[in-house]
């Protein structure tokens, strides 16, 4: 691993002023819990969204995409097929996608969506620990959608699934992140910031992912995108939280955030670390 | 009936207590209109959710939560199949589970698919009076999911409901419910508080039913449970009420307050009265 | 054209306190991204709403709403039977409905939906410039759901749309609106107004065809009730700027403004202009 290969402060500004240029749009296939949130931090961010997850469009829209998010929190079979039209079509046509594994491990049916949607190897990866953890087959103990292990121990997981992605993170109360340098050796990154009160607002996880989809739209490296969209994140949050009296002003002030961090600002108070990365036994 | 039944100050604060000490996990098979409020809601109050509706893995994640809402509000043939297998198998696994018959009486499919589901005894059931009074068979004039009678002329209908639940609720400026109490003898109970924003509101209602189930999750018993529920949602909406300007700054508000009741303010601001309620005539 | 059949300030404030005075009852069908925002809209200008897009019950409910929306936002087999189910039947019992072709031009199948749905001639059509014009089958260019075209290119196509519809509106900086007047000449109006915030949050175009629904169920012609319902959201649009430090607090801080103003707000401040139309060659 080289440390050398951790985005910058100045990658994460060029990124940013790279979002708010080209205003990338995002291709949805996002629960209903999140597809508002999603679409409003997508906007207030920088980026549009168009949420289709019906198999007869999700194929083409695909292809024409900045990015594409495949989020598994409410999948029926219409949907399903419509994960995989997506995910197909983005790999065959390269359009950049992330796949938000959400309640893998907890809940037998879209683990196997997840596995299958893994052979259109996913650009990035989100998801807590637990779910990351799942989906690299190491076990885990995944508590519906919460996360019951930490982002630490989910680091050889995240490194596992570099053998289907090309950057994978583990989100929590400290972000952690791998992904390949342009050497092709493993990198680590640990982003912190955020604030107590995201798990107390819903589909900030899965916003993040979204996120995510549109910075990989615009970013040199998969490694910067995904990087960039934790400290976007992990940034507006914290503050978020200076004015934040409960989860319902801190969505407010969240989504107030987004919008106003500038490339400055973000590269600033991002607080981006590099992080050992154990090498994987590739079985 | 017996008015000592009615739960006290003291237990309100104890449920509040247990609710924010275990964070029970809802199983939410609920509308797409509330499905994002109503997350928010339990995160804000001290619970979890997973929102599950496919036929898939319905059932088997009801037998693992802490308390299952099954709410009609935006049905397709799909959820429908879900609601039934949930329901059932938190009936058969012992699960609390709350139905929330959402527009029964106006509209016929949904209304059969309510009568269905009582045969697995819900633990609890909401609805506005006009659900209530439909649901029981009794008529009543339902108006989309708007009512157009009373909380307490629907009280007749929730009493008849006992034959199929432990504990009914008809909401509304004040909240009617009965449930029985420990010996079984019938008990009534007056909830009084909330906020003329309330129904300005969309999703209040379903994510009292939601709050419902996470409190039945926790509580002695049900009639505890509910009853706990009404009075968090009623004492914070009476909080938010005093700095709203308006129906926006009113939801932002009610979230941050659900967050910061406690226990102590739950029991002195909490307004629970007993309510006599007629016998029955079991036909 | 005739300019003396423009909506005046009376007629809007007439329609508002109409609106006010009736609650109407919306019957929605619309996407999963905005199905909230839209019922919250509808709920803090003065209606209420049911969203009802199964096949099962939409024919039904559409005979006795007051209005219907037909959104064509996230469709899938299930909702486009139901769309087809309840503009049939609004058409046929005289209920006003409001088609908004979102992604129509872009996304193939679903021009299909809407150019089907046509034939049961809505009171309104509300969308962004491109599915205007791509509605209108003069081509265009549709990014998603965002509008690479200008309101006012879209007049033609509006214009060329009243073979279909009774009022057609594009909305965007300044929105533009075809309609007839009672003696069936084609009048044109411009609405000025709104806020550079509205397309930072999402919804705000779905919620404002819902509003239009609520209008339509109370104005006493079709070309008032579109207007009063595009015043009605750019006069609250404004006075939200006025206090908004992003999307997020512009969002809420609209939800109050459709709440707070009255008919003399309202009459004072929406800015109507009248439009020339060019004649169309109605091929």
């Amino acid at each position: 691993m080289t440390t050398e290969a951790v985005p910058t402060p100045d990658d994460l500004a060029a990124a940013l002023e790279a979002l708010r240029a080209r205003v990338p749009l995002v291709h949805s296939l996002t629960n209903v819990v999140s597809a508002n949130f999603v679409t409003n931090v997508l906007l207030a961010a920088g980026a549009v969204n168009a949420h289709i997850d019906n198999v007869h469009e999700a194929a083409g829209f695909a292809r024409i995409a900045g990015g594409v998010l495949v989020n598994l929190g409410t999948p029926d079979d219409g949907t399903a097929a419509a994960f995989t039209a997506a995910a197909g079509a983005a790999h065959e046509s390269g359009t950049p996608w992330v796949l938000d594994p959400v309640g893998v491990g907890a809940l037998p049916w879209r683990s196997g969506l997840a596995v299958d949607l893994l052979r259109y190897r996913p650009t990035g990866i989100r998801g807590n620990a637990s779910e990351i953890i799942a989906l690299a087959g190491l076990g885990g103990d995944t508590r519906g959608v919460d996360s019951g292990d930490t982002p630490e121990a989910a680091v050889p997981a995240a490194a596992a699934l570099l053998a289907h992605a090309d950057v994978v993170s583990a989100s929590g109360a400290v972000d952690h992140l791998v992904g390949r340098a342009a050497d092709g050796t493993v990198v680590g990154v640990r982003i912190r910031g955020g604030s107590d009160m995201l798990p107390r607002v819903t589909s900030t996880g899965c916003s993040l992912g979204a996120l995510a989809a549109a910075y990989l739209a615009i970013a040199p490296t998969p490694l910067v995108g995904l990087v960039a969209a934790h400290a976007h994140v992990a940034v507006a949050a914290e503050i978020a939280d200076e004015t934040a009296t409960g989860p319902g002003s801190f969505a407010v002030a969240y989504l107030d955030a987004l919008y106003s961090v500038d490339a400055t600002t973000l590269a600033e108070r991002a607080r981006i670390e590099p992080l050992d990365v154990p090498a994987v036994d590739r079985r």
